[in-house]
């Protein structure tokens, strides 16, 4: 079971590859959509992406059965706020945030009595953005946690599972908390880190830029595709998602402190032990499907 | 130019990749291997790596006119006072490994008079570690680094640059300081941040091993990639780049404690514009050919 309107309020990486994922699936009944700037709308217009680009919010939300909020997640209420007049009865309003704590606390009062809003949070992206970046199978195999408020009505709660499976993904639900934590730890940790790790590369006045990018090795290279992400989603995450993040950041500095520890007074045990117990984690990873085993992760073909 | 007998003392990633690329190239003359165990021995004999697989390095090295060590860092002392009674006059020498000042240090004092030790560092690699994890298009368009001593005989350095050319690498002179440091940096460092990441997510109770697999994205997922490569291989790069990678330790935390607080006390002027800087870098890698932009990183064809 679908949405007959759909409206998409910001148009990035995520609401392009929903709406070519409903194309994809022939769910597209009718999808409206908006983001703040011309030049967005623009490009949005020329490259088909929705049925309608609409001019202001309120437009793109009138008569929707599903509208998703895919805007940073720092303006979320403001958006919220803006169409909430609009929003029809028995509608289901979903955000796809990387943080749902506050985005439910800043979105919620503002959703009118008769409108379903359920938070998800699709755990699939790229280091692009934008209405261009978008691609049909992002969702493919990937999960989708769903952050139902205590008192959500289950058949809205259902049919949004439904659609979400329809666009590729599994789904789990999960309370709002948790998922903030969870989502430290696989997602915005590693993001900060690496984002520090890059800028430390880059102050380096010994090791000139272009070493840093001539010689730019396995690690380095992922950490600076990581790196690449976008500044504004990603100063929204660690702002919104400060608790998680501070606690998370805590627990590594300690562990990281120890291998270092290990490393000036010499101790080659300590380490071995320590880099073959994250061995699991990755098999695990693999197994489940969620990322490829190629040698050089699908770079170039390999041949003998 | 190259070598009619070559000896690959070890037979890893490195070691088999060399190879595989060396036949790619029509440059296997003869090709001797060893490595420690049977188990190894017995695994390259199947699968064809090397012309000859010996039981005993100082058989691998005999009448060779390039001698490849492809061991971790911390025993190539060890096999170089072990093949050094046995290496020709006139051959060269060369090791692989990802650190140079202590190989150097611990090797040349085993190299005779006659014979030309000349340390390299491919800038390639995989998180997968043995004789089956080699392929010949490893070294394509990545960079060797080659730290000759001050007494270096320049035709041996030129026809080993020629070699590396003819593996698919560019090579670029450096000291072994300079290259210690930038190896820390673009490699060393960010692999020990991935291996502290993975373990504290393996460490935390509160989110179950499960969750951390299910839901491992873009960041987390990469990171265990990483962390997934050789144990032995890297407690010696650490154990023996001990100086470069304290002192980068150090301002990686210094850099990290600083976004901390920005987050703490809400910075977010400061978050977005440290996420800014950090794109340079990005864009630098693609344009010098060493990453590919691809939106899933090649993961899965893309279409709309
Ligand atoms: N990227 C990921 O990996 C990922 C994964 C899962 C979830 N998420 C979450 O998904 C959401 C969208 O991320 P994304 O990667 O799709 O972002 P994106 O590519 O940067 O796109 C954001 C979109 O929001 C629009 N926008 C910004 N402020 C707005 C406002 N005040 N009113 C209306 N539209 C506004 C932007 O319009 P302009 O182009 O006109 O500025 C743009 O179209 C974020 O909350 C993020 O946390 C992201
Ligand atoms: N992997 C990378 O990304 C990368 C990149 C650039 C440079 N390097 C450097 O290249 C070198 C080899 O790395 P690799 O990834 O090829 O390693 P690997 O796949 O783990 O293989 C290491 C090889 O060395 C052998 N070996 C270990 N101890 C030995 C000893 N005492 N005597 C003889 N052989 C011994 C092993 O034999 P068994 O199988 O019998 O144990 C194995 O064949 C290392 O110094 C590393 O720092 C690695």
């Amino acid at each position: 079971m679908s949405y007959p309107r759909v409206a998409l309020i910001g148009l990035g990486l995520i609401a392009s590859s929903m709406f070519w994922a409903m194309r994809r699936a022939g769910l597209a009944g009718d999808v409206a959509g908006y983001a703040r700037s011309a030049e967005t709308r623009e490009t949005a217009r020329r490259i088909g992406l929705c049925d309608t680009v609409c001019d202001s919010a309120a437009e793109a939300v009138a008569g929707a059965d599903l509208v998703v909020l895919a805007t940073p997640v720092g303006v979320m209420g403001q958006v919220a706020a803006e169409i909430a007049p609009h929003l029809k009865s028995g509608a289901t309003v979903i955000d796809v945030g990387s943080v749902k704590g506050t985005v439910i606390s800043d979105v919620s009062p503002h959703i009118p009595a008769g409108v379903h809003f359920i938070p998800c949070h699709p755990m699939a992206g790229t280091e692009h953005s934008g209405p261009e970046a978008g691609f049909s199978t992002l969702f493919d195999n990937r999960w989708c946690l769903i952050v139902p408020p205590a008192d959500a009505d289950e058949a809205a709660v259902e049919r949004l599972e439904s659609y979400w499976h329809a666009l590729g993904a599994n789904t789990e639900r999960m309370d709002a908390e948790h998922h903030d934590l969870v989502c430290a730890v696989v997602s915005h940790i590693p993001h900060l880190i690496a984002y520090t790790m890059v800028g430390v590369a880059d102050d380096l006045r010994r090791v000139s830029d272009q070493e840093v990018i001539k010689f730019s090795a396995a690690g380095f290279r992922d950490f600076t595709r990581i790196a690449a992400s976008d500044p504004t989603m990603w100063r929204d995450v660690f702002l919104t998602n400060k608790d998680a993040t501070i606690e998370m950041l805590g627990r590594f500095t300690e562990e990281l402190f120890a291998l270092q520890r290990a490393i000036r007074t010499g101790d080659g045990e300590q380490l071995h032990a320590y880099f073959t117990r994250t061995r699991a984690i990755r098999r695990g990873i693999l197994q489940a499907g969620q990322d490829t085993d190629k040698p050089d992760f699908g770079r170039a073909k390999v041949e003998r």
